[in-house]
């Protein structure tokens, strides 16, 4: 089990109403689990301060990392920072630095309200910077808030990942086979009862426009160095029940 | 206000892990909100016995219309449906119905103990039936239980969708312009406030290598039968400001 956990916020009316897939989420958990840490929840929440606040506060005991996605640009429906400094009973207010940043970067003049309010933060926030259009993310203790824009968000979390702790990677083994799930049932869970510290997930799949169907079973383990015997006595179980597999 | 409000759990390690895209619930949202019925939030969880059955609880209460996807298959892996007995406190046992169909579908002798397990649910469940590989969901009270092979899944809901109560579906018009979200944030702010009843989203987008952006604002309401005019007045808004617009 990997000491290190995390849970994501995903903030948003538009996720909600399915006009827009959320895919930070899933790049978010990939990469974690490259990094050693465990991903336990996904929430994706509405654009209502005390759901963002209760959520944010609920997270932060949580988790070892929270990491929030979308609401914090210049328009009025953006209320993701103010329900966070709520959340931790800190002012919402104006960061220095960030500040500065808006300043130098926008002509003089048209540094208006709506792009000012981009600089507002709780108090005692360290900021995340953002690469790409300059209105930048921040951390609060184990908050990390991040834009909703894919482009943006995902080069703002890759620069935070290489400065958090991370944990050894969980190793993971797949295995491919045409067998159905129904078939393998009795025997994988045998296999799994042996061995405790490794968890053994089935997961089918069934396109029947492509006409593709199997199932791929996932050994993985926070705690083991080696799968190898593991899936070798999976293989065989195929075999023995006249399936084809293959480790992919 | 839809008076119907619905949540959607997610039920997949897979998910959390990274290795699969979560599809089904950008596809629930979609028809919920053509359907009248508002979606609250979206819950990605571990296939953790004590999490299932408290997630499913805390949704039961809050929610009209509560969607499961994931976990209801064959093997040790596929936990939902006894998570969510205890949720309800009822037996998990095997469903009539449901151990017929297996029985009629699977030749002789080949209705094995993985097999069966796809019958049990809690008692007093009522099935959704499967179109495409005979093992089914069920609905029990307000929590509607699928699998998460997404082909299966949206073949399912679509059926479930047809029989349970709907409401007016959400107005929405989507104003497409090439201005800065950081521009139109003031001007918006005002006619957001005239128009409490509905609801203005900002939504910019940005890809530096499809070399994109700009932003769509989303006008949406579940009361107003009419947005035309505030449509109106956000593109006379945004054509004073110098800017294109389109109704998208």
């Amino acid at each position: 089990m990997s000491n290190l956990t995390a849970g994501i916020i995903i903030i948003g009316d538009e996720i909600l109403s399915g006009r827009t897939k959320d895919t930070n989420s899933n790049f978010i958990a990939d990469k974690l689990v490259k990094a050693g840490i465990k991903l336990e929840q996904i929430r994706t929440i509405q654009d209502k301060q005390k759901t963002i606040t209760d959520t944010v506060k609920a997270f932060h005991k949580s988790y070892t990392y929270v990491f929030t996605t979308g609401g914090i640009g210049p328009t009025h429906d953006d209320i993701t920072s103010e329900s966070i400094a709520i959340a931790f009973n800190k002012e919402f207010c104006f960061h220095k630095e960030a500040f500065k940043i808006l300043e130098e970067y926008y002509p003089k003049g048209e540094l208006n309200e709506g792009r000012k309010k981009m600089a507002k933060m709780p108090s005692s926030s360290e900021l995340i910077l953002n690469p790409l259009t300059v209105c930048p993310g921040f951390r609060i203790e184990n908050v990390f808030v991040f834009p909703g824009v894919p482009e943006i968000m995902k080069k703002m979390f890759v620069n935070v990942l290489k400065k958090i702790k991370k944990g050894n990677p969980k190793k993971i083994i797949t295995i491919n086979t045409n067998l159905y799930e129904s078939l393998l049932a009795e025997k994988l869970s045998i296999i799994q009862k042996k061995n405790p510290k490794c968890s053994i997930g089935s997961y089918p799949y069934f396109n029947h426009i492509a006409n593709t169907k199997g199932v791929n079973i996932v050994i993985s383990s926070w705690e083991l160095k080696n799968l190898d015997n593991i899936a070798s006595e999976i293989e065989e179980m195929i075999s023995l029940l006249n399936g084809k597999s293959k480790i992919v």
